[in-house]
């Protein structure tokens, strides 16, 4: 079972980053985004570092220089690269990180079989830490993309139209409910404990909010209306000059993977920050669900766009669990020491890979962000 | 009530303003606090805009051109002077905010006697803002003099000597319990509505931590242990040299409202960041309370120090309760519009008016504020 | 002769910061301005640590804690308190300053019957140096009442209106002058040695440009115009957004010593950067002077508004004239050091000192220094 | 002429970009540098702008979608790609900016045969112009190598040792010289017009200064030492914690084009800040030559090091030389505009293109750069 996902994985990502030229590997657009090569080694340094270096005997580092490189932001692992800088790697050069993955999947290969059982758990969350990165390198490619005048498409295929399903409000009646993660299959560490929590009666939307309705939202002066919005939300959106979404262009187009579109109206609006996304629920008459709203209604009947197309805001601030304690060494920094200042987005987006998600995830990003495929869901 | 209130929270600013010259009341050390004299000037136009201009009958502004000088953020109440700029209005002077003061606080005994049952409530709601603008003079002023070479002292008396009570485990059953304020007397829009929350048995601190016990921390090198620390708070430590809390001395001694005193090391710590509180319960092998915790322990017998040194971070976000809806009209802009990006805090601090806080009461900060008196309660 | 000019010198100081209420002089409004009470120390502390420590026998500090206060800039006479942060001295307070200056004057009384050539060479080094804070203080107090809405009038009496000279070019035949001071009176190290310098022929402006000719270039759409502007200034203009001179208000209305006024529109343009300044010359089909023809045509009949209007902004960077040798010692850190990134201003404004100024006078501010009594005289 | 200076500077930038791979060309390492792929387009624009379309009929631009992305900062050539983001085009490609080149050579070709005299000055201003990105080209890269922890070579072979030539001082007797180009060779227009100027005589030292006298400086505390600092490079010194010149590593190896290399005691020291310069100037007892006493001087015999090593900071700032009027239309932005703020350099350095430099040549950064090949030649 690793080896399948391990080798579906690894090629995954090699596939992501194959309509990709060097240079645009290379782009490195803000200091929140990385390269899509350096996604491509980080994920490898992931495995060599915490696999293949204490579990492969007499595995030798592919380059004792690249750990400083590739390590994100691992306190317990050593200096790093500064993350401002990642775009400044010219070398190693894209066949070498190439080569690297090479180098690391043909010892993962001997490793494999007969690897601990601890070592197997560091694949799979290796191989699941890779899928992160796989919808971050599509994230980041497309914000630097658009910051390219020329707007290039990462995919020149013609995007299909979107049929919007019904919006309708699906009752929940509350109560004491079950939340986070539980038995066999794999979970990060911030998805547990399994814990109780009491909620109130509620209804939620059916599907998220289209580009139509968000249209409507800013025709009506959404952006303009500082009751709307949240206080820094407001102070930002004004020192910023936000107008629109941020890959809304000027002449009404949408930009995305496949370029400079004209706008779907029934498509979910994305890349949405949290500030905007309440604004609009405002505006709606409506709120965000909590993170627990979300995961107590996504299984009920009717519960459509749950995971394949935009991850959504929820009202929930992203803080630990009841019980919640970080694993024991480098591992540990995966999630916790995040909680603060940011807020969880449940479900998932056409950017995340296939069998990642999990109705108890729980992405984060903080209330700016505004490059993620992050759209909005109502609850009232 | 009301005119009992209303005439002890008028003549407290007063008192809390008389130690300082009118050089000292205009400081402002920083864009997030506030000249004394901007205090007394603000809170004055908040009974003025919100109770006189509407309620009283043939009133006059005191001078028309003030509302915009002392408006703090209330969009919806016409243009403001930046915040950052309080500390350049050396006009008007003190004596003429004193004159405004006399001159609204006639008026609101015109008012009183025929003042509806709504504009009753509007004055409440001025007096609790008034008092929170107390604990913040207060903390302002004493971040002022901390920037001054020769730490003056606000209040020039020595401090008593703190006696720590003694340090035990209270324990808590969890289960449902009620949150949040009903009831007859007077309380903030967040606190409400009240609703039940369901809770996992803890235990929690019977008292606040010491400056003892703080510098335990510092001396082992919390600062210098990436590990123990939320990944925000390591990386601004970092960028500003945190190695110990901000008002204490490199050479040992605690700056306060008393001047420069040496470290009681009984007294509660105080002045940290959230960040700080949580490196500390990390390093302590404890955790922060939930807000909903705190409020549900705050009750047990040997809770000490609830409300009278030290307001407490909790793991809480400050987000809305279930079911918050703001108030209509200007109001509506009290608090809700912060609910992202900050920490509640609980409790109450010496700072604080007497009367004014209590068992719900959701004080909020962002997690980097260290420079009110907020401290740290253990839970685990 | 120094005993009247220190006399003269130290009353006049506080005669400026009479109209000033205690808390109008401690307004810092930007790191580039200081506060009245602390030019007025600054002033005292040149005296009395140049001068009383080292020549009167058994001179006591007034205060230990306060060289560090007032020191401004000098490396060499320790360390220092922040500049941005003078603002934030509300103690010593302005009685404590009077206080101060009279104990410094008191010993300087002391001295002068018996002080050496050595000692009287400061001293009148240091009446100079408080002229300087003179004009400082008033160009620092009119930007700080600038923040105000309120516009305060550092002098509420009305403006005498002014009838421009008639403009006319004055030639200069060029040739091989002597620039520098020489002679017996006072001087600034700067302004030494006297050398000989090769002009070419050329013209210059016998007076300075009006506000009613700058109106014309603002309205003829000036600070639109790119190609007028160095490309410094233009983006420094874009970026904070530049429409007219900085005390020029929306309304038409001028700023300045006397409050907000109906424009004169003979009265010399003050308050523009040397941007400002080139790009007008540019519309205007002339250019600045340099500061050695300036120096050279200052003399000539018809040269008008030498130097009791505004400093005229010069095409020359601030450099050392050949051969110049700081002086040995903390003196030398007065001039030189400052030698690089700054233009010259020659001549005088309506806020120097009466005998302050000098035809050899290097007066010198960053080109984007918009705050200074600052005009344009033209050259071709 | 123009012809075989067209082939011959068009044929040296591609082989001063062949050791570079893509990923390399597209290196952007702070906003004042360029990556070497768009030196090669914006040099390749400047011809297809200012020359094809004006002067070959019919010529068709290559894309017209270009020209805003190559534009420099030439206001009067219409919108342009903010300069910061210029590492951000990873479209075009490196690819398709050689076929840009070629197809611009050729129209080039066609032209040069039937172009005007005017063209003709044009294309040969385009030379001198592609040279200058020549040098930065090499300037760039090798600070987009000095931010990669892996310290890039941009030529693996190793560097020849240097023999310092002796010093001397060369004596100038003063007096009437000549500044400025003259005759019928290219210069561009900020090197006249040629005008007379008095010197005073000087002494001027016969070599620049080497690594290992620099080395001297350094161990003896010269960046700890305030007083022989301008007080904005101290500032800034310490703001950025200079210890040494930037290209000079903690270990004691120096990097260059050769990579990191240990350091040639005999070799000029480079890369050196104005300010850097003036302080090591201060510390030998000397100071920086003006502009005119370098020009004065370096045709006395003995002159070593002119324009073969590294750029020679003056004492002088880059201001207009009397009578300079920039050229009518767009070339007019070329050099004028950039006359404020900056320091003229002399010389010429080891990457400059051969025959590019002149006696009269003004090169000209601000004080604070530290990127380029730029040294120090005494004077006193």
């Amino acid at each position: 079972m690793p080896n399948d996902l391990l080798r579906a994985t690894r090629a995954r990502s090699l596939q992501l980053a194959a309509p990709l030229s060097d240079e645009d590997a290379q782009l490195q657009s803000m200091p929140d985004a990385s390269p899509a090569k350096w996604h491509l080694a980080h994920t490898t340094w992931f495995f060599e570092t915490l696999v293949l270096a204490p579990y492969l005997p007499d595995y030798r580092l592919f380059d004792e220089r690249w750990p400083r490189l590739f390590n994100s932001y691992y306190e317990s692992l050593g200096p790093r690269h500064a993350r401002p800088q990642r775009g400044l790697l010219s070398r190693p050069s894209m066949a070498e990180v190439r080569a690297y993955r090479a180098h690391v999947d043909a010892a993962l290969a001997d490793l494999l079989p007969v690897a601990s059982a601890e070592a197997r758990g560091l694949i799979e969350l290796g191989c699941h830490h890779e899928q992160q990165h796989q919808e971050l390198l599509l994230t980041d490619i497309l914000h630097a993309f658009s910051c390219n005048p020329l707007l290039p498409a990462y995919d020149a295929t013609p995007p299909a139209p979107t049929q919007a399903p019904a919006q309708e409000w699906l009752e929940h009646p509350g109560g004491i409910v079950d939340i986070g993660h539980a038995g066999a299959g794999f979970a990060f560490d911030n998805e547990g404990p399994r814990h109780r929590v009491l909620i109130e009666p509620f209804e939620i939307a059916s599907r998220l909010v289209t580009c139509g309705e968000y249209a409507d939202f800013v025709e009506s002066g959404g952006y303009r209306e500082p009751l709307l919005w949240l206080s820094d939300g407001w102070a930002l959106a004004q020192a910023q000059g936000w107008q629109r979404p941020a890959y809304w262009l000027e002449d009404g187009r949408v930009f995305g993977l496949h370029g400079a579109q004209a706008m779907d109206r029934d498509a979910p609006v994305m890349q949405l920050s949290f500030y905007e996304a309440c604004a609009y629920a405002e505006w709606a008459g409506a709120r965000l669900p909590t993170e627990f709203e979300w995961e107590a209604a996504c299984g009920l009947p009717g519960f459509a766009q749950a995971a394949d197309q935009a991850w959504q805001w929820t009202r929930s601030a992203y803080s630990p669990y009841p019980g919640f304690k970080p694993a024991p060494g480098a591992v540990g920094e995966y999630n916790g020491k995040f909680m603060v200042g940011q807020q969880v987005l449940r479900g998932g987006s056409l950017a995340t890979p296939p069998g990642h998600a999990r109705p108890t995830y729980r992405n984060f990003f903080p209330p700016a962000a505004r490059w993620q495929f992050s759209g909005v869901r109502l609850a009232r």
